[in-house]
Formats: C-alpha cells, structure tokens, sequence
C-alpha cells in the first residue's frame, strides 16, 4: 500500500476501507508517512468529506494509536460529558459533583486551558491543596467510593491524534467535520468512557459560529460514538453570550457552588440540569428526563450534591472549607465596575472579546507557557436581554492590578446596548439522538 | 504573511495576489515554507484551481527562484518548442536543424530522459563524439554562426519547480492544470525563449488521456506564455500510437536524418511542417502558415536541412559522417520480427505498453542511474489503419540480446487487430492561440 495513492483515492471521492485507513494512521504515528502527505490527505478530507464508516474507522484508528484507559474496575456506566468550548462554561464542575451525588459514576480526565477558554483542573486548583496527581489505581478507588474523581490527561492518550491536529493548526484543515468529529471522539473513547453526552456550542463565541455547521459536528460525533458502541447523545446550546456571570478560575469555582445549591444563573443551571438528566438517562438511572431531573433538583435542594462536591475535593487534598466560606478561595485585590454609557438594553455580548479580556487580566493562557492567576477574571452584571441604565455596572472586573483601562475598553467592545427590548436567546437549540 | 493564512484564502476559493504567490514560492524555496504547507497548499489549488492572474504570477515567481538564461546576445528572435511527452517523439531531433535552416535561431537547453520517454540528449549522444558540455558563452555562439546548438541543462534551474515537482509526485497533487502549467512554462520561460511552440499531446500514450483535458492545459499554458510577455501557440497532436516508426535512441536519430530529407514516417513529418511553420511564423521569417511551410518543405527537399544537421553535430564534436552512413550509428547485434497473428487491421496500438518494450530492452532509463543502450529500440512496421496479414511483421525489435520473448509478448499485448477496416487516427486536433 502506498500513501500517494490512498491520498488521490480520497481525493477523487472513493471511500477508504478499513485497512486502507489503519494505514494512514499507523504510518502516521509511527513516522512512516511524512506530514506532507498527512497534511494533502487532510486538504483531501476537507474538500471529499467522509462517510460514516470511514469515520467510525478513523477514530478508531486513533483510540488504537495510543494508550486506552480501562475503567472496567469502576461499578456502573461511566458516562462522559464534552463541550466543545466556550467562554465561562463552569458546568464540568457543577455536573461531576451534581450527577456522581444521584449515583452516575464520573471517572473524568480533564486538561489545563489554552488561550481564553479555561481548563477544568485549573479551575478545581484554585481550591487550596487540590491536585489531580493521583495513581491511576487510587483514581478508580476513588470513583468507586466517593462517584466521582478527576486525573490529569494520560501523555499517550490518541497520540495520532495530537500530531494530526497540531498539523492541521497550520495546513489550514481545522474546519473539516470528521477531522473535528474523530478528534474529540478519539479522546473520549480512549478515555474509557461507556457513555457520552456532548454539549455543542453555537454562536459568536463556539467554534462552530453557526448552527447548521453546529448541528453537522453533532451527528458526526453522535454518529462516530454509537458507531463504536459508546451510547452518545448530544445537545447544541448557545454560546452567543458567555455562560453563567463567572469568567476566571475563583470565580466559576464560587459560581459552581451557587449552582449546586441551586442558587446559580438561570442559564447554567438549566443547561447542567439538561446535561445532567441525559447523564443520569444514558447511566440508567431514570426511567425518563422527567424522572432524572427531579432527582438532580431534588439533589441540589436536600445539601447532597454540595456534600458530593466537598468530599470530592478533600479526597483529592484540597480544602473543602472553601464550599462554606468562598472567601477563602484566591481572591483580587481590586474590584472594578465597568458601568454603562447609556440606557437600554443589551442586545449582545461578543463572547470571545469577554474571554481574551479575562485572558488579558490573567485568568487565560496566552501561551503554553504563561502562568495564570486563579484569582482574577470577570463577573458579568448584564446578559442579554437585560434593560440597564447608564452608570449601572455592565460587568465587575476581579483584578490584581488596578490598572484595567485596556481591560474596560475591551468589556465596552464586547457590549452592545440598544433602545429597544430584546428578548434573551435560546439556550438549548435541539438535542441529536 | 503567514502560510496558514494563504492556504486558508485559497482553499476557500479566493484569489491570491502577487505578493502572497511571491511569498509562498520565496518561502518554500529557501525554506521557511515547509513542505507540509506546501503540499496542502497544492491540494488546495487542485480543488479551487487558480485564475490567470494567478497563473501568471505563480509561473513568474519560479521563473525568478533561480537562474534565468539571457539569450539577448543572439540575433533574431528565438523560438524554443516543447511537447508534453509522448513515445517516439523525433520531432526536436528535425526541428532544430529544420527551423534553423530557414534562419530560425535554436538555442535548446535539454535533459536526458527517464522512464519510457525518451531524452534529447540521450538520443543525439548515439552520434558519436557528440557532448552538450559546453560553456554558455560557446553555446551563445554557435547559436548565432549555425543558429543551433543544444546545451545541457543548468543546475539551478526553477529551483522551486524542482522541489515543487518532487513533493507533488508523492502527495497526490500532480493532476492539477494550474500546476502542470506553471511547471512547463516557467521551465521554458526560465531558459529564455522569446517565443514558445508547445505541442499537447493527448490518447492513451499521453500524460492527457482526454482532449478536453488537453486543451484545457494548452490553453493554460498558452495564457501564461502570453501573460508573460512571451508568444505562445499551442497544437493539441495526437499520441494515440507512438509518433513515427522508431523507438529508441540511435533508431531515432537515423529516422530524424529521413524526415529531414523529406523521406521520413507520414505522421512525424506532417507534425514536424506543423509545428515548423508556426516556429518561423513567430520568428517573424515567413509572412504566413503557407509561406512558412513552403520554406519548410524546400528546405528538406534542396539539402540545406540536412546540411545544417551535419553542421550542428560537428560544432558539438559529433561525428557529422553518420548522417550520409548511419550505419556508423550505434547498431543492435539482433533484428527480430514480431509477427501478426491473423489478417486483419491494426486498430490500436498502445503507446506506453511499446514505450515501456523499448525500456526494457534497455533503450530508457527504469531509474536515474541506469545506464542505457543506444542501438536498441523498436521500429514499427504497421500503424493504426495499416492492413496486416497473418505472419507479416508488426514491429522488428532491434536487441542485444536474442531472448526477447517478454518484449514480443508486451508488443503483441500493444497491438490490436480487428476484422474491420479501421481509419488512421487525425494526427493535429486544434490549434490553441
């Protein structure tokens, strides 16, 4: 078999077949094909597309590039949740409290953030003490016990995968479904997971702007997942203004634990009440969405889910006290309001521009490199379709440093306010079986 | 400028302007462009093709990547012709000598060959003593006291085709009209013809299988030649069966020293005046395609042809006496007939299966590094349209060796022979200017 032609093969519209495509991606690990072919085989892609089976095929290959976690010691049906990113999204740390509390075993794998959309263990380190440098034994120990767990990503994990996606970041073929598809599916299955319940972001701060595209990128990974036999749901929610007020490490960490009590803004709570009940659903938990979502209301209102989350945190070193007294968590040493220009109401909020403004005070990494500031970020005052007078704060700003100007002419950027009413926008679009 | 971004824009179908194409080929040249960029780059314009504009630009820009030959101190205007590759091809072997005969300058810069098509100074070193390696100086020169000489080719030559060439064989994006176009015309452009003759080949024999593929590179070509300031015309000539009867080096050389006479094969002598005229019609010598033939033909048939052939093999070393005794030219040890197997008419004669007989009796080069025989070759005895009865020969193999059963069997699997009378296939489809 030789890689030029399973490139033209592709390039001409033919489907790959099974070995043809564990080829590829064996080659590709291994160093037998170049990047130069890999990266005219992604163009290829970009332009032919793939079929379902080719799909199912390429993302196997790349679970079977690297290590694959066996999470078979862990009683019950793991289930996953993967968001394809956005600005403020906390629900990874309400939802892995909240569902492990009504019995779903949460065995996650979780990363650092990258430019301006955080990470979920960056965030849990802002909790004194917390770290996720545990045994893998000790990982599944935990679950078993205490329902849920948190462990750092594997370095093999989908090995083929990382080399190919750095590759596509600069031979422009980001922007290609099954590319994207197989990528984020890869990952979770090699993770272990039995089941998977993906939130697809659509909107002026997703990856996916629009949401035809949204909705592609959902039945492809919904498609790739049950493909292999991973139960896969997923819903395409709104990423048009950021999640929840919190945008920074601290502050998403307070904002989750709001949400637990079920005292959280109205648009994170739903959405973890939505994830959460296909959760529960897809673990076997319920009969129905009704019945899972009495339970994870229920849950938030008897203390439980809360008590979830501090044992978590202590079984994994860090201080639960901060549950009770979030003031004990990092916090800036200034706060500063950034107050509206006139009356209205806002009719946008660009949700990148809040994310690389929070990035800017230090809660982002700009580079791999950076170091980042648990304690700073933004507080949102205002979503959509609020009415808001002049001089009334817009967003607060949790800062270290007192001069923001830069930081304020960035939140005054990303906010439109307009004469008239606006309504709020839809926060769940549809769900993809 | 980055890469990504170029490959981006073109890849979404938006055209390139002349500073980022000037980027691209700077950048891949010296380097700073890897060559993964530059292979889903090349898929990219495979997709979204490219316009003129960008033609033009692209060409020029390899043109510049290395050295440029300056024929300004020969006379007259010089015209330089190329074909796209064909089996048998003998038609540069008799134009430079024809074309200069009328006063045409020829200053031809040529490369061996490899494959099963055959080079021009493979062929023309089966006269003996006959060396390209002569100085620029020297070549300038001769050029303007014979107005022929050939030279080798210079190593620093598009050395962004080179490259370019290279990585495009191995990534599947070789069959782009836009690329092969650029390819061929800044080759020619870069070794400083004024004037440019291309002679499309299309049938089975030919890189373009399909005539509407055919035109469209010769109208790419023509476009480019034109939009760089340098004349271009272009004839689309058939290469269903090998041009002429001989195959092979020395085999080539003594039909060329017949056509030159007049007394060569119908097909090769007619292309030959085709292409002839239309070289002294762009040199400006002959008022119009009648005139210029009528020099041709008189040209052939009052001996100067051939006198200036005998001329310019002498001025390069050779031995200027095989042209009135070929037997002096290199002569295979065994002629061996390959018989028809039944009456009929010859209705198909495969050009590359015969291309790749005469390579294997060693008249081509299988890998840069063979070494190959002069004398050998094939002659045909029959062509498409030719009656045939059983036991007369299709073709006489001319060998070193006497085992030739694998070359008669490649003839045979060449040749068809059918019951009905069957038409010899148009020679010259069209004309592009």
């Amino acid at each position: 078999m030789r890689m030029v032609d399973l490139i033209e093969k592709k390039r001409n519209g033919e489907e790959l077949n099974k070995s043809e495509i564990q080829f590829i991606i064996e080659g590709y690990t291994n160093g037998d094909v170049p990047d130069y072919q890999m990266s005219a085989f992604a163009m290829a892609v970009f332009f032919q597309d793939m079929t379902h089976d080719e799909r199912v095929t390429l993302t196997e290959a790349m679970v079977q590039s690297g290590d694959q976690i066996d999470l078979a010691d862990i009683q019950g049906v793991k289930v996953d949740k993967h968001s394809t990113g956005g600005v403020g999204d906390t629900t990874t740390l309400v939802l892995a409290p909240l569902v492990a509390s009504v019995g779903v075993p949460v065995a996650k794998m979780s990363g650092r953030g990258l430019g301006h959309t955080g990470g979920t263990i960056d965030k849990l380190e802002s909790v004194p003490g917390f770290h996720v440098e545990i045994s893998n034994d000790d990982f599944i120990k935990l679950v078993n016990t205490n329902k849920v767990a948190v462990i750092g990503q594997s370095a093999n994990l989908t090995p083929a995968d990382k080399k190919l996606y750095a590759l596509r970041d600069v031979t422009g073929t980001v922007d290609s479904i099954p590319l994207i598809a197989s990528s984020i599916m890869s990952k979770k299955i090699a993770a272990g997971a039995d089941a998977i319940v993906l939130d697809v972001k659509t909107g002026n701060g997703a990856f996916m702007k629009d949401l035809d595209d949204a909705k592609a990128l959902a039945e492809a990974m919904v498609g790739i997942g049950n493909g292999v036999g991973r139960n896969t749901k997923a819903i395409i929610s709104d990423m048009s203004q950021p999640l929840g007020f919190a945008v920074g490490n601290a502050l998403e960490v307070k904002e989750a634990i709001d949400t637990l009590k079920g005292e959280g803004p109205k648009d994170l709570h739903e959405l973890c009440l939505t994830l959460g009940s296909h959760m529960v659903m897809l673990a076997g938990k319920a009969q129905d969405q009704t019945e899972a979502r009495n339970m994870l209301e229920e849950t938030m209102r008897n203390g439980k889910a809360l008590e979830t989350f501090k044992t978590f945190l202590a079984s994994q070193g860090g201080d639960a006290s901060v549950v009770d007294e979030p003031s004990k968590l990092p916090t800036a040493q200034y706060t500063i309001d950034v107050q509206a220009k006139h009356d209205g109401y806002v009719s946008e909020i660009i949700a990148d521009k809040i994310g690389i403004a929070a990035m800017n005070l230090g809660a982002g990494r700009a580079t791999k490199e950076s170091k980042i500031d648990l304690a700073v970020g933004l507080v949102l005052r205002k979503k959509v379709g609020d009415a808001v007078k002049a001089g009334e704060p817009l967003v607060t700003i949790h800062s270290n440093t007192n001069n923001v100007d830069d930081v304020m002419a960035q939140v005054h950027e990303a906010y439109k306010v307009v004469d008239e009413k606006v309504g709020a926008p839809t926060l769940i679009y549809t769900e993809i079986h």
